[in-house]
């Protein structure tokens, strides 16, 4: 980490960009292209001047100076403020590598802050989940990771497997006294089978982790002119209106997703729905049924009283997912008449708006989504979970010679496996270098 | 003023967002939803902390506080750095509005700096257009306006008006006395001249400016499966592989313009070329005419022999305009046995691309371009182009007056003119509302 490394921070196309600088140099090479010597500079104080290449402005700039160890990566480091041209940025970063930086990689700042020791691996990887997070789930279980709320539940978890190894390795010294007993067996079963269920708790809040990270799958289903296609866009319609409140941010357009309560649900196959109007019969079929496969939650459309061979094929096709049946055209009267099915259902009009806050509601209980308080700790991570598992594993093997009166030799080994494993995922041992390589090399670069 | 605006002055998705605030209560607000007070917070200091919804952690952020008078807008700001999620953006910007803020319009910021006596309306204007450069000629431009080039030739010029005015009013305050000439009638002609020619020199910059602000139309013209297409494709691609040079740098995917020597081309009717293999001939020959009439530098590319007719015929169309003959299919040596036209020519092969380099000197020097050094003054904004020929229009009165051995009451009335027309420039006068919103509603939020 003796090079001093720079990247632009932020998006290009706003009123200001941010180029950032990290290393023992940063202070030298931009004193070089700097209207003023930083090299004394205070930490955190602001600076400003003009940027120049000999005689030539780039820019009139803020400098931003942090002093080791207090910065992000806890390196000497700067942001420089620009305005927002891409010429001008280009410009900025092209003098700084030419004056001795080198252009950043993907999360490089990021893995040097965790090298230098100011954050831990799955705090490091809590960064990029942070600035990927799209709404009040995503956003809660990066901060509750990036805050360290994980990381201590794990440093907990390893203290337990470490005062299990220390009270198997005493009976190991003394195992030659057969009438001392240091480790009471059935207090070691005991206290490792409180850890493995703490680590099976852990690793199946993956599956919640995962649901909100990527959208809980919903299809809407159901004959062709049910009006499939326009509840759809009055979900995405209701959900944009509340979005764009706020100007200054437009929302990343991912199609067809929609947000209930902070949680995200994907619309899937939704291109199919969006041409049914004009397809054969059996192909639309075909494509329900494809769309059922891959959803959580299903929304069969109707107008009319299905068929009792329709019922058993929907019932069927959903097996345990779930079902929230919902009668649409609640305007027009003449279909109000029959008494649908033995599913409970919500009565819409997806043309008026009418019920659709209501079926917002089921859909959001449907997705049946703990509600989290900032303390919960979800695994969003499948490097986490897979280590986690992996560590379930090695304790069940303990638990498992437990129960067969195995020698604590024989048990040990597997603590330690599970002592190293769950050290894994914070980084507390030396971690090789292409597991780092793989973990940032996925981050934005700039940060 | 009174009220304190915010806005997110990052494009958002960057791995840092910064959203800005400006007004006398910017400290107050900020520390409601800050873990720190920062009411009395040092000038140009950086503090690291947290955003809060009472107990909710929205973001850890750095914020850098800036003092009246010693900021951008004059008033007391502050610049929160967040990580760089739409949603946290989104997040902290309502929690602000919440608290007292208010969601600044396009502009905003700026136009408080020059109402704050920060910089004038032309510099202000600069801003806007810094941003906007995306090459060397639009950014010079744009920086030597900012930093008050323009603005200290205007205060030249009506520094000798003022002298003009004076002079004249001398002459006023003692007509009575015929014997007097306190107003030597052939210096002031000699003295207005020369402003004369000042003002129709900055008026006629403003050609220019428009040429390397929008971009100078380039029509490529010839005949189907001359290879066209292949020249386009050829010249941006040329163009695109210089500028990826620096990573975390994308372009702007503005369409079919290329950059030589820092002046910007920009290819019209591109669709037209991209098409021309499956059409009709006189389709094509049509949209030709149109993009050679749209055109300044026209370029005619040929592989055989050109009939005089077409010859005649390309001539008459491009008028005045450049024209540039390039002989394509170098690399076919049937092709080159013929001696094309009296005009001046270049060879190239556009597939293997040999001779480009060629090309684009003369694409440059067809656009006779001046070169432009720090302290050029170009006029690139319409705004200041209409005061200027206005200016002029006054005291080419002056002049006539002059000449027609008007009295001096007549002619300062038109002298008084000039100077408050060449004052709206820099906003010297109180400028209307209207102009100002007329002015900053093409800014970016944020800025």
């Amino acid at each position: 980490m003796s090079e001093t490394i720079c990247a632009l921070a932020t998006a290009t196309g706003g009123a200001i960009g941010i180029i950032r600088i990290s290393g023992p140099q940063t202070l030298e090479i931009l004193s070089r292209v700097f209207s003023k010597n930083l090299t004394q500079a205070q930490p955190n104080t602001i600076h400003y001047g003009h940027i120049k290449n000999r005689q030539e402005i780039i820019d009139e700039v803020l400098v931003s100076v942090f002093r080791a160890p207090h910065s992000y990566t806890g390196e000497e480091s700067a942001e420089i403020s620009c305005h927002g041209s891409r010429y001008i940025l280009s410009k900025v970063l092209s003098l700084l590598i030419a004056n001795g930086c080198r252009q950043a990689g993907p999360g490089e700042f990021t893995q040097r802050a965790y090298l230098n020791g100011k954050m831990d691996l799955s705090q490091a990887e809590a960064v990029a989940d942070l600035i990927a997070s799209t709404n009040q789930a995503t956003h809660q279980m990066a901060m509750s990771q990036l805050r360290g709320h994980f990381s201590s539940k794990l440093a907990q978890l390893r203290e337990q497997l470490l005062k299990l190894t220390s009270l198997l390795e005493l009976e190991l010294d003394f195992s030659d006294h057969e009438d001392l007993e240091f480790a009471d067996r059935s207090e070691l079963m005991e206290l490792t089978k409180t850890i493995n269920n703490h680590i099976i708790h852990l690793a199946k809040s993956f599956e919640t982790g995962q649901a909100l990270k990527q959208g809980i799958p919903v299809a809407i289903v159901g004959k062709t002119n049910v009006g499939k296609s326009t509840l759809l866009n009055r979900l995405l319609k209701d959900d944009r209106a509340i979005v764009s409140d706020i100007h200054g941010t437009t929302r990343d357009t991912i199609e067809d997703t929609i947000d209930i309560k902070g949680v995200t649900f994907r619309f899937i196959d939704t291109a199919g729905i969006r041409q049914t109007q004009d397809e054969v019969e059996q192909i639309g079929i075909t494509r329900t049924y494809a769309a059922i496969k891959k959803a959580s939650i299903v929304l069969w459309l109707i107008d009319e009283e299905p068929s009792t061979k329709e019922i058993n094929d929907i019932s069927q096709r959903t097996g345990n997912k779930k079902l929230i049946v919902i009668k649409n055209k609640a305007d027009k009267a003449s279909n109000n008449s029959y008494k649908p099915l033995n599913f409970p259902f919500i009565t819409i009009s997806a043309k008026y708006g009418t019920g659709i806050e209501k079926l917002e509601q089921a859909i959001y209980e449907a997705a049946n989504i703990p509600t989290l308080t900032e303390n919960d700790i979800i695994v969003t991570n499948a490097r986490h979970y897979d280590a986690l598992v992996r560590a379930h594993d090695s304790i069940q093997r303990v638990i498992d010679g437990l129960e067969m009166q195995l020698s604590g030799d024989l048990l040990s080994e597997d603590l330690r496996q599970a002592l190293d494993t769950l050290s894994e995922i914070t980084g507390g041992q030396i971690t090789p270098n292409e597991v780092l390589e793989n973990i940032f090399k996925n981050f934005c670069v700039g940060k």
